[in-house]
């Protein structure tokens, strides 16, 4: 059954997302910073799960990669030698009587400003990086730019990490981080932002063989978001046309997700040929070619980039986790909203709930929940009917809810509810974190 | 015993860091940027187990805390509100002759310039924060700032968080992020940088408890290096004085760190009061105060500040992990290096050697390094003898070497090696992974 979102569902995901504390635009009490958001105490927890599982699959759990931390604020001659102060821009248009500005690819055949009607000049371009001043005077000699992508920290890093991890090709380099784009017309919440944070690998093989790497890495990063609860449904592949490529590329295939408005770019998987490594290498004067020893031949490897977005990833894991559906434990026939978060995107894995707030339970469920506490990311909560607590950790996917009750008080054992089957099991005390652990890893 | 470093080791560790892959200046090929630094695939692992251990001890085990990450880019009223663009500045000195610039606070008594000997101008104000353009004008309307401290992220957002996440004083909210001052004396590797990242608490409490909730922050944080391997000896606490004091602090204590160049600030606790909670109030129009019910009252919250420095805390616990030592398995007396870290930071847990590189041994070493591998950070090595091997994973402090030999082969059994006592034990792969992770849990 294919099933996506509609606007107006959107719509009341993004009010859960600030009522339940996923995310807020920034600087909120002043009207909003256009184009940038912030994530609140359970928006935190699903990105850094997101970061913490791609990590672990593309890192910890390969013997090919390795993982990388740069700065934001690169040497300015980083973007001049990989082509982003010359081709990262976009065409734009003003509009001569009201002055607003538009993307001339956005108005397509328009001859009119969309806002007013007046008449808008030829294109010019306008490059995307943010630019600023390092060090105590203001001119052309101290600016630098804030990186656009995460990319270039690994390319001018190559050669350092080559030598202090010893490692051969085929091999990648896996770095987290946030990059910046002055984007004209951002928008869709977290979509398209000005400042946004990329998960992004650089994996480095010998000329000819970078097709087939190619094609392994989509397969495997098309998996990655069914295997942690995207349906497939919602995702596709789109190769992108000769027109749309980066002016680093020579093909690229798009991860795209049925987001409300559309399918859109999840993740690129590019091949970057070698038009990095070999334009860092003639510009710094260092040899920057891969000495490869069964071949007896220095070259400069070709690289394929996944590059995936962590703001957009999180918004799909949220968007695609909604689902309304009847209460079956309402008489009155209510709706049960439930955020079917794949168990390690979760932000909260267990929540402990005493039956009641009563003073005889409660230093017994604090005692339960300070038990747990250490091992997963925990909620203690005491008020109104449990019936309705159920429903509060159903809106934010929590997985397992552990109740304690009257009888707990005598047999040391708790109930232990799913939010998916809302199927119950007694079990121990004492095995409660063990079997929470091997249920989180396992599923219920 | 007091023990701590000299300049001399300090450049060992330096040079140990680039070697192995901790840390590399930015942008390394074209001469470095000043004041940034890039972290290696050991250094990443390093820094992401600083603020995971972190995140883990402030939010995850702790009832009043949660998180948020907010961004870096903020409506510019949040500055000039915050106090940040009339007093985050330093007074400046140029020189009419050559026209460097200087600290004035820096040159204390001197008259001429340090370069060249000129005369300097009367100082004038500098202001720390980088400043950029966000849309399509480069005007004053589309002036932003990159942030000074990631605190006012926290302030803008207490009222959304307060209402998603129903909790009461005391609590707090911890962020991990990066932000960015405009040094004009940075240095000393990564302790000073322009680009930073920054891990905060602001802790919210009713005014009049503020100073007991100070006191015991401080002692809390302290502790915290200490548990996770810094020696007490090389720690220290030191008071701020009335003239050293932030606009915003009324009292403020460091957490230093005997760093090779001298004691220097790890974290400092402050007692913020109502300060930035007041100002952002008034400013915006809303009502940031706090409905405390049992008192029946509304007010602003005081705000105890524990904010400490995540590329400084890795720097000590790096600096203060190194060890040389003779090498008792040496017979020409040679020299061990070791990085003594606590099990929770080592970038590395265990490694998995084979005894030699063998064709009849690599299977079977292959085969325990993935059952190992999807449970801790790992490294698999068979280059070189197993000495050289394990003097390898001490100089990047790995906790325990797993070492396969041709006994391996008939009793389904390895030697673990134990990087401190470089005691030995003979144990079951099928108990491989519970006991490593035991021992990283509880010790050797």
């Amino acid at each position: 059954m294919v099933r996506y979102l509609e606007q107006v569902e959107m719509d009341t995901v993004l009010s859960l997302s600030k009522r339940r504390g996923f995310m807020f635009q920034s600087s909120d009490i002043y009207g909003g910073l256009n184009a940038t958001w912030d994530y609140g105490p359970l928006g935190v927890e699903l990105k850094r799960n997101v970061k913490e599982t791609w990590w672990g699959s593309v890192v910890r759990e390969r013997d090919d990669m390795v993982g990388l931390d740069a700065a934001i604020l690169m040497h300015p001659r980083v973007w001049e030698v990989s082509g982003h102060v010359q081709n990262f821009a976009d065409p734009l248009v003003e509009c001569k009587v009201c002055h607003q500005r538009f993307r001339a690819d956005d108005l397509e055949d328009a001859s009119g400003c969309p806002a007013c009607g007046g008449e808008l000049t030829d294109p010019r371009t306008f490059n995307l990086m943010f630019k600023t001043f390092m060090g105590a005077v203001e001119d052309s000699a101290s600016q630098v730019y804030m990186r656009p992508e995460t990319a270039q920290g690994i390319f001018v890093n190559l050669a350092n990490v080559l030598v202090a991890s010893r490692r051969k090709l085929p091999f990648g380099i896996a770095q987290i981080g946030k990059a910046f784009r002055n984007e004209i017309t951002p928008g869709n919440s977290t979509f398209r932002t000005r400042e946004f944070e990329q998960m992004e690998i650089e994996y480095f093989v010998k000329p000819g063989t970078d097709e087939a790497h190619l094609d392994s890495w989509v397969e495997e990063r098309f998996s990655w978001y069914v295997k942690h609860g995207i349906r497939k449904e919602n995702l596709r592949l789109r190769r992108h046309g000769d027109d749309e490529l980066a002016h680093y590329a020579r093909d690229c295939y798009d991860i795209e997700y049925r987001f409300p408005w559309g399918w859109a770019e999840l993740e690129g998987v590019a091949n970057r040929t070698d038009y990095d490594l070999r334009s860092h290498g003639e510009a710094s004067g260092h040899d920057l070619r891969y000495f490869d020893e069964e071949a007896k031949e220095h070259y400069y490897p070709y690289v394929i980039e996944p590059s995936g977005g962590v703001d957009r990833a999180a918004l799909a894991f949220l968007l695609d986790a909604y689902e309304e559906e009847p209460d079956p434990s309402s008489a009155k026939g209510e709706t049960r909203v439930v955020l079917r978060f794949h168990r390690k995107m979760a932000p909260i894995k267990a929540s402990v709930l005493p039956l009641s707030r009563n003073e005889k339970l409660a230093p017994t469920a604090r005692a339960i929940h300070e038990l747990v506490r250490p091992h997963l990311a925990t909620q203690y909560d005491d008020a109104q009917s449990i019936g309705r607590r159920y429903r509060r950790q159903d809106e934010i996917g929590t997985p397992f809810c552990v109740t304690v009750d009257f009888q707990t008080l005598e047999d040391r054992a708790v109930t232990v509810r799913d939010r998916d089957t809302m199927s119950q099991l007694r079990v121990p005390v004492a095995d409660l974190v063990s079997i929470l652990k091997d249920k989180l890893e396992h599923g219920w």
